[in-house]
């Protein structure tokens, strides 16, 4: 059997701590390669690079590991991977990350890391965006290897269901090991943003957005849950936004 | 009764012509407040701008129209509208566009426009993104007024189904008249992207990214066949990416 093809991005950049411990524990699999923003894209959903250009260079970063470093956005860089670099070999497997900082709830909507997995899902590719809990670029990673390493041999033995990627959040390294794994639904959540207003050394007015993150889940069976429990929480997520259930109150009370 | 409030953004930026059509639209209905991008997002996606600042200034664009030109993305947009602008006056309603350019099937997912509905969403409101295939910046826009007061109209009164935004496309101009509104899913297509590799004067590599669109819908029950057919097309979009039947195989097949 050949040795499978493992294409790795992130959002953080390909200098980043999280996207080296996950082309190491990809490296086990298969055959790997790397393209990945040449700068930080964190809080870019799923932009992509319209009306201008886009740079790639190789990157000797991972030594013998094909690497390349990309002026656009993650979601750009899983589109150059799969059409340009890769051309007709078909990956096994996507994976995006692993994330410095939270995409549980809706922050997957904002997420550059699972924007390039829901890219590759809409190749039809199995894709996996990890993301570990701890927004600090030194936070310990190794506690969340094995789960990395035993997410991805499922989705190489037994492919993805269709039409979805995975949204993977892994809580910080705390006392307690990691509890286990929970399949569950994103979070019901929202940000309550605040706009901090300041003035710049020459008198004009600008904003830092801050926010704070407001749970409104009183069930076990989300995300949030999940991490504060000290679980992996594994969440599937589709690309078909479509809302049945609102097709048809909206056919049924609404005149056109 | 008190007259509502309606919140109007974009993503091709407070100048373009769609944002002037659709604020006056929405002119006969109440009291309008536009919060904007001051310079074109196309292909922004859910982006969000973290790490950076945002400037917000106000804008005599739409004249007696309290107006607000922003550096962020459509999602700033409505966030600082919602908590800086608006302070505690809640919109009974928040538009978004109309976009030049198609925002059906999966290019849900890189727009700009529909980010601001769906930031809207979060927050509990009624959301429209209104969108034209035409991606012209001269394209005729008269046509669908009727439409988008028409859309409007519904929302105010009859609310919105919880977790939605809706997703409205219409038809370009064409010699037939718009056959009517259709309620229907995202189709199922994705881009085929190709990159254009060209050498810079310097003779430095870069790449344009193209593409052609490829339908897999044989059905009639979608956007791509309602605007191909003259129908204005209406996709309620959810922010809750979970899917359901995922997590079953997921849990029932896969190893932890």
């Amino acid at each position: 059997m050949e040795k499978p093809l493992i294409l790795v991005s992130n959002d953080d950049g390909i200098t980043s701590r999280g996207i080296r411990v996950l082309v190491e524990a990809m490296q086990t699999f298969g055959e790997v390669v790397v393209v990945a923003p040449d700068s930080p894209q964190s809080g870019m959903g799923h932009a992509i690079t319209i009306g201008d250009t886009l740079r790639l260079e190789k990157s000797d970063i991972f030594g013998e590991i094909a690497a390349y470093e990309c002026t656009g956005t993650p979601a750009d860089c899983v589109k150059i991977a799969k059409h340009y670099v890769l051309k007709d070999r078909r990956p096994d497997l996507v994976v995006s990350g692993i994330n410095h900082g939270s995409n549980t709830s809706i922050s997957v909507l904002y997420s550059g890391t699972m924007s390039a997995a829901i890219e590759a899902a809409l190749e039809g590719l199995p894709a996996i965006g990890f993301s570990l809990c701890d927004y600090s670029s030194e936070a310990e990673l190794e506690h969340v290897v094995p789960y990395v390493r035993q997410l991805a041999a499922e989705a190489l033995t037994k492919g993805m269901p269709r039409g979805v990627a995975l949204n993977v959040n892994f809580p910080p390294k705390r006392e307690q090991p990691i509890q286990g794994v929970r399949v569950c639904k994103q979070a019901n959540a929202k940000w309550q943003e605040e706009f901090d207003e300041r003035f710049d050394p020459y008198g004009r007015r600008y904003f830092w957005m801050a926010g704070n993150f407001v749970n409104f889940e009183e069930d076990d069976n989300n995300d949030e849950w999940a991490i504060a429990n000290n679980y992996v929480s594994v969440v599937p997520c589709q690309y078909d936004l479509t809302s049945l259930s609102a097709i048809e109150v909206i056919s049924d009370s609404w005149e056109f």
